[in-house]
């Protein structure tokens, strides 16, 4: 994903806030994107359970706390793995997540307002 | 919406990261709903037109900025409205955006992640 317009500004923040500036057509698609990925209950708390576990998370840890196929939370992990928000590793029998905390973050800055 | 569970942390978070605790099933639905009306790249480059612009912004200075129709962008300004991002006044021949901080606030505090 191109990042050109995006500015760095210091660790916590590291896009201009929408409050700031308008985006542009680009920018737009790209934001769009990761907001999409969290657009999904379902991924939204997958993402949760990632986040907030210490370290990594086992898939078979994650199955059972839903009412959906394991086919069904394998596409949900595809769908934030892809979008940048988690990664996994397979050891043995089982993969294992864990979260990208710099997409978080941009997204979060994305969308920071003054605290005023 | 419901609010239950989430906390009031301070001036600037009011609600759980999601990277401190999982949310609940009911939490994932409430939280992807927002998400879901920034997952547009039109609805996302209006919610930062509107948040960008000092004060109030007419449907007028918006519809020229994009390449669909008028009907178009009015029905992701409602989605926008329904979400509670933004509000909006007719007056006369227009009507007038604002943003409301809290839902992007919101939002924000969802994905907060520590500094480090």
């Amino acid at each position: 994903m191109s990042k050109q317009g995006l500015t760095v500004r210091s660790a916590g923040t590291c896009c201009t806030p929408i409050s700031e500036a308008a985006l542009d057509p680009a920018q737009a698609v790209e934001g769009a994107a990761l907001f999409k990925a969290l657009s999904d209950p379902i991924r939204l708390r997958l993402m949760s359970l990632i986040a907030s576990n210490t370290g990594e998370t086992c898939v078979c840890d994650l199955t059972d706390k839903f009412d959906v196929s394991g086919p069904t939370i394998s596409h949900h992990l595809k769908v934030l793995r892809e979008a940048g928000l988690v990664d996994c590793e397979r050891r043995g029998t089982w993969v294992y997540y864990w979260p990208i905390p710099e997409t978080l973050r941009r997204i979060s800055s994305l969308l920071a307002v003054p605290a005023g």
